[in-house]
């Protein structure tokens, strides 16, 4: 399956397709030198068949884990880069889930204004879209995705089979993301998330997914208005995230987590909790409120003194709402109790 | 005086005006928090007049000079603008030459996927347009512009008052980047250079400039095509900067020992000369050429093992052109003989 996303002169493919990594090459020109950026958690099976397709590949492995979505990792590709000579019409390749392509994209984005960028994940969300829109975030001094840019790759190659080697509890923190997705903006995701095993039929799933975040990407590329649906859990989920310090839970653990108290059905909030059950999502977090939302502070969510968050008034129907502190911990302190 | 950068919905004004600096705050808007990025040459009653038009300004002082245009230095803002609480809203604002615009440009770039940033440029060459069209540069690894984001700021304000306290030889540096922008672009520079002392009608002198500035970045944003005209001697030039570790010669002079190559006209090579001594510009430099283009090899000007390099057939005449390494340095040979 193919689906293109359309920005004009910068629009590009998104190939969904299993056994596409090892047939790569065909898909997009990998023929030159290419530096594919992987993490030591990427199964060694998955990195030679993408290095087998490209015309010279330079690895650079990264620690895995969210921890290391740092500049200073992104400033080791670009002297990386520079070691090896790379320029303009050379190409950065992502293995590997969310951090990987967030650490990767940025290295692509800055190095001489931006050279070729190809997308591979290798997990349940960044497939399911979280590798598509070309928005790369990386923390700073153990704050989540204070740095950002937004530059678009040239194709997303995602390779359902790959994720046959993914461990359960990543497995469940993927749908944890396409849960939110879900209920944002996408209603036919839940059905298919109430399912034993959602990835039986893999494709549909992430089928979904890519088109959903394809339509608010292209409504709102810079992520002023309908694109912000997408990232529905993120407010409290990305602080819930940097208080555990990027260690204790998982990204789209913790997106479910924060994605919890914005919702303002209580039919949808059983819904979504009976998911979460299902699939062994957490639906709770030792870490005390005030700890969790000092992590707001500073963060791409304040606005003027107050905190953007996305909310849901049933299945689909999301908007942004400024909420102050107060505002949010009632919010975030409410749903715990709930819990 | 008054010029408009027509980029469509990121347009801005670029203000030309003595005294402009202590009245900013009549220009845009500075009322809220202020990252004042600046460095330590820049005279202190000059950060003191834009500190007092912002409504609270937090000062962050560089180290001078071109070899603190670095990533790390980026950081050390990102840092400071986290623990002050920066968020979307907020503005950075550059008060200083080139190497300042660079750093404070990409760290507003980058910082939460951009924030406000204005220019306030203190140097000859800024002021005559290096402070426009939102092209931000690093250094890496000792390597000159390796990397750069595009982005462009809210308004740029140019106060020809502030250059009274400018040593000589800045002054002069300046001259020779005005000199190349006017060889290969704006033939009537020329002629301004030639008076002795062209700062005498600065208004005219940096009006030209900013006004080529803006008719090349206009067509051209990118820097895929026309822009590229204002680069005459950078191919070179940013090699000799970079092979003297950014210490011993100044920008503008190695623009300018690095543009005499690309002249094919030996009357219109005459003239730059001639304006290069009236202005006490270095007409030679003492790097073996191959010091010199071994800093080429991983540069933003290579593109498939040849070297990009504007040349100008007659003033005003520009044309980039792909050259082998042998070819660039018979010509960078040929005129270091000449000379």
């Amino acid at each position: 399956m193919k689906l293109t996303l359309d920005l004009g002169s910068r629009s590009y493919d998104i190939i969904l397709k299993r056994g596409a990594l090892r047939r790569a090459g065909q898909l997009t020109n990998l023929t030159g030198r290419v530096m594919l950026v992987t993490d030591d958690g990427v199964p060694q099976k998955y990195v030679k068949a993408l290095a087998a397709q490209c015309g010279r590949a330079i690895l650079h492995v990264l620690p895995r884990g969210e921890v290391n979505k740092t500049p200073g990792h992104v400033q080791n590709i670009h002297s990386h880069m520079l070691a090896e000579g790379f320029c303009g019409g050379d190409v950065v390749a992502a293995l590997g889930g969310g951090a990987v392509g967030d650490v990767a994209g940025y290295a692509a984005a800055t190095y001489m204004r931006g050279v070729g960028l190809c997308l591979f994940p290798t997990t349940v969300a960044a497939q399911a879209g979280g590798a598509v829109g070309g928005m790369w975030m990386l923390n700073l001094d153990g704050r989540k995705n204070v740095l950002g840019t937004l530059y678009q790759p040239g194709i997303v190659v995602a390779d359902p089979d790959v994720l046959k080697t993914l461990a359960p509890r990543q497995v469940s923190s993927g749908f944890g993301s396409i849960l939110g997705m879900g209920l944002a903006a996408a209603p036919d995701l839940l059905e298919m998330l109430e399912a034993d095993d959602p990835l039986q039929d893999a494709e549909r799933l992430l089928y979904t997914g890519l088109l959903c975040t394809k339509e608010l990407v292209q409504c709102d590329e810079a992520g002023l208005g309908e694109r912000n649906f997408l990232y529905l859990g993120h407010t409290i989920g990305n602080a819930i995230e940097a208080a555990g310090r990027f260690e204790t839970l998982l990204h789209g653990e913790c997106v479910a987590l924060g994605f919890l108290p914005m919702l303002e059905s209580r039919t949808l909030l059983r819904r979504a909790r009976a998911i979460m059950r299902r699939h062994a999502l957490p639906l709770k977090h030792s870490c005390p409120i005030d700890t969790v939302l000092e992590q707001l502070k500073g963060s791409p969510w304040q606005q003027d003194g107050r905190y953007a968050a996305v909310r849901v008034k049933t299945a689909g129907q999301a908007y942004v709402e400024l909420l102050t502190y107060e505002e949010l911990r009632l919010l975030a302190g409410g749903a715990d109790e709930k819990n």
